[in-house]
C-alpha cells in the first residue's frame, strides 16, 4: 500500500512554521509498512486544494489530510474533498448536537459558524474528536482511501490513535512492526558501530538503526510484527544490551538523562549538588526540569568567576594559581568543596573552557574536567575532556558528560544495573 | 507569479527530519511578492519524481526544487527533470573539468561517479556553487523557469543569494519588499495589539505583523521596496518604537535578551549574580550563553533547597518561616543577599513555584517571585507574577522577566534608551 500526506493551511506556507504533523503520521504508516510516496503543503485555498487532492488520490491509494476542518471560512477541507470526489456535503444533525453540547459543557453557546463542522462528505465514516470540535471523516472511495484530520496536533494525536492505528491493523496487512529502543550516553556513533558488529553480523544491518545527536544516541531495533518478530526482537535486544553494557542509560523513548540521574538518586536516598563554572548552571538547570527534583537536588553554586571558586568553595588560592581553573586539581577540589559547603551525598563540579576566547596551545577551547566526590570514604571520579565544536555545543556536551559520570558512579554504587 | 517548492530525497519521508530548505526559499519569495502556491516533498525515485515534476510546473510558472543532484545513483533530479521537460542530458566538459579541479584542490583524486554531476540538461543555464561540487541549473521553459539547487542548506543558501535574488530581481516586478523588525520582551499579543491600534489605524493592519513565543513578541513592519516604501516604513518604525516604549529590547533580528542585558552591563561597567530558586540556574545558564559574558557575570547561587537560601544566601530563617520561600519578601532578601555574599553590582533573585506539584490555593503553580537589588542607594525592583502553563513554561517565562526587570532598570539607571 502506498500513501500521501496533505497539510492543508496558509500558515504552513510562510517562513516560520512547518508541518510537522506529518512526522506522526509518517511513525504509523512506518510500523504498519505502508509506503510514504510523497507529502504536500497547501494554503487555504479551493481551486488549488481541489486540484492537488485529485493528484494524491491519483498518486496512492491511502490518503492522509490533515487541516483546514475548522469553522471559519478559510476552512476549506471538506467542500475540496466533496468536489473533488463528486459528492453531496449534508449537514448532520447529530454531529451538530454534539458539537453544540461541547460548548454547552464550558458554558457556552455554539457560534453559528460552527455549525459548518457538523457537514459530513456523503457516505464518510465520522471519526470522533475527543480533544476538539471538528469531528475527523474516513471516505473509502473507488481508488482508494481517504482520512481527513483535524490540523491541532493533540487532537490528531487522540484520532491517529483512535481512527488510523485500527485501519491501518485492518487494511495494511499484517500485525505492526515491533521497535525497541535504547538510549546511550557519550559514546560515539562509530565506537557503537564497531561495538555492535557482532550484532549487525548475526541479525543483519537493517534491523538496527543509530541516531546521533549531541553527546546522546538512540539504537533503534526493529523486527516484523506478530510471535516471531518479537522473538527474534528479544533476543537481539539482549545482545545490544550486552555489547553496549552501562552505556545504555535508559529503554524508555521519553526518558530523559537527567531524569535517569534523578530516578537512581531517589531510589538510593542521595542527593547531589553541582559546582558549575563554564557550564554556567546548565547540569543544574537540566537536574531541575525533572518534576520532583526537590527531593534529590538540593543546589548549585555557579562559580564563573575564579574569586567565586575560593569564596563560595573554599578552593586554595595557591591550588588555582598552580594548576589553574581549567584543571583535573580544581574539579576535584570544586566537587569536594561543593559537596561539604551545600551538605551533599555528591558533589559534582565543572571547569573548561567554552569558548569562543580563553584558548590556549596547551588547553584549547574545548578542554573540560568533570570530576565528582561521593559519599564514601575517598569515593571520587574525574574526566579530561577534549570536546568538538561551538560554545553552545561544548557546553550541551559537557553536560552530558557530567550527568553520565554521575550515573556511572550511581550504578556501580548501587552494585548492579538498574532494573529496566 | 506563482510559485512551488519541491525537495527531494527519501530521508525526508522518514519520522526524523523535515525540509528546512523551503523556509529559506519561502523568505525570498515572500520579499519579492511571489505567491507560493503549495510545497511537496518526494522521495529518491525516478517515477514519482517525475510525475510530481509534472503537476508542478503546470501548476506554477516557478518551480524551486532542492536536492537530488548529488553524484550516486539515488540522485535523480536532473534525469527526472530532462525527462519531464523532454530534453537531453549532456556532459559538460568545462563542469567536469571545474568539479576535479575542487577534488584536486583538496589534494584529491576526483571518484568516477562525481562525473553525473556534470551532466547539464539541454539549454539550462548552470549556477556556480561556491560551497560544494553540484552545480545548480535554472532552465526556462515555454510554461515558466525550474531552478535546480543543491539540498545541503549552507550550499543551498549561497546559491539563494548567487542567483535566485538577483533572478528575482529582474523578473518578480519591483524591487524587493522592505522588513524592520522589533523584539519585545514580556507584553502579550493582545496588550502588543491594542497598544499598537494607533499604528494600525494610521499604516493598515498589513504593514504590521506580530509573532509570539514565550514571553518574547516580535513586531514585523513591512513595506513595498523602492525609495517610497522606505520612507514609508522609516515613519512607522519610528511610530511603533514610540507606542511600544522600552519594552523593545532590541531591532537585531538575531540579537537575544541576555545578550542585550549583557551589553548593558558591559558598557556600564556592572556585574551581576543571581540567586535561582525554582528555575533551577536557568537565568545564570541563559547569561553565559552569550561569548564574553565573564566580563559582567560573576556567578549564581542556586538555592533550591530552603536551608541552602539561609546558608549561602544568609536569609532569615523566621523570614522564611514566617512569609514562606515564595514570597516578596524572600525573593528581596535573596537579591540582597547574593549581591552582598557574590560581591556583584547587581543581585537578581527569582523564587516561585514551577510545579507540577506544590501549589496551593493561596500560592498556586505559576506564582513566582522576581527581585533584584542594585548599586544605587536602596535602588531595587520587584514583580510578582502569576504564570500560564507547565513546568518548563514556568521556568521559561520566569527567566524572560527575571531579564527583563535587570534591562529595565539599567535602562533606567543610564538615564535613557540605549542607542539602537
Amino acid at each position: 500500500m502506498r500513501a500521501a500526506i496533505l497539510a492543508v493551511g496558509s500558515e504552513l506556507l510562510g517562513t516560520e512554521r512547518l508541518d510537522t504533523n506529518s512526522l506522526l503520521l509518517t511513525a504509523q504508516l512506518e510500523r504498519f509498512g505502508v509506503v510514504l510516496c510523497r507529502k504536500a503543503v497547501v494554503g487555504d485555498e479551493l481551486e488549488e486544494l481541489g486540484g492537488l487532492l485529485g493528484e494524491l488520490i491519483g498518486a496512492a491509494e491511502l490518503v492522509l489530510v490533515t487541516g483546514g476542518l475548522g469553522p471559519t471560512a478559510d476552512d476549506l477541507t471538506r467542500q475540496a474533498v466533496a468536489t473533488a470526489l463528486g459528492r453531496r456535503l449534508i449537514e448532520s444533525a447529530e454531529i451538530g448536537a454534539d458539537i453544540e453540547a461541547k460548548f454547552a459543557s464550558f458554558g457556552m453557546r455554539m457560534p453559528e459558524v460552527n455549525r459548518r463542522q457538523a457537514e459530513v462528505i456523503e457516505g464518510a465514516e465520522v471519526l470522533a474528536n475527543r480533544r476538539g470540535t471538528a469531528p475527523g471523516l474516513r471516505i473509502d472511495h473507488e481508488r482508494g482511501t481517504l482520512f481527513l484530520f483535524p490540523g491541532v496536533p493533540h487532537e490528531l494525536e487522540a484520532m491517529v490513535a483512535g481512527a488510523l492505528v485500527p485501519w491501518l491493523e485492518r487494511h495494511a496487512g499484517g500485525p505492526p512492526r515491533e521497535e525497541r529502543l535504547l538510549k546511550v550516553a557519550c559514546v560515539p556513533e562509530s565506537t557503537a558501530e564497531e561495538t555492535l558488529a557482532p550484532a549487525y553480523e548475526e541479525f543483519g544491518t537493517k534491523a538496527i538503526g543509530l541516531l546521533a545527536s549531541a553527546g546522546e544516541l538512540q539504537v533503534r531495533l526493529t523486527a516484523r510484527g506478530g510471535a516471531a518478530g518479537r522473538g527474534g526482537l528479544d533476543r537481539l535486544e539482549q545482545r545490544v544490551a550486552e555489547l553496549m553494557g552501562d552505556t545504555v542509560f535508559t529503554r524508555r523513548p521519553g526518558e530523559t538523562l537527567e531524569a535517569v540521574v534523578g530516578g537512581l538518586l531517589g531510589a538510593a536516598g542521595y542527593t547531589v549538588a553541582t559546582a558549575e563554572s563554564c557550564t554556567g548552571g546548565l547540569v543544574a538547570e537540566r537536574l531541575t526540569r525533572v518534576a520532583g527534583s526537590s527531593l534529590w537536588f538540593v543546589g548549585s553554586a555557579v562559580t564563573y568567576a575564579d574569586r567565586l571558586k575560593v569564596e563560595l568553595l573554599g578552593i586554595d588560592v595557591e591550588l588555582l594559581e598552580r594548576h589553574g581553573a581549567v584543571s583535573r586539581e580544581v574539579a576535584e577540589a570544586m566537587a569536594t568543596g561543593v559537596r561539604e559547603r551545600l551538605s551533599s551525598d555528591y558533589g559534582l563540579a565543572i571547569t573548561g573552557i567554552a569558548g569562543p576566547g580563553g584558548g590556549t596551545e596547551e588547553k584549547p577551547v574545548g578542554t573540560v574536567h568533570v570530576a565528582l566526590a561521593g559519599p564514601a570514604n575517598g569515593s571520587s571520579a574525574h574526566r579530561r575532556l577534549r570536546l568538538p565544536g561551538d560554545r553552545r555545543r561544548v557546553r550541551r556536551l559537557t553536560s552530558q558528560w557530567a550527568l553520565d559520570l554521575l550515573r556511572r558512579e550511581l550504578l556501580a554504587a548501587g552494585g548492579g544495573a538498574r532494573p529496566a
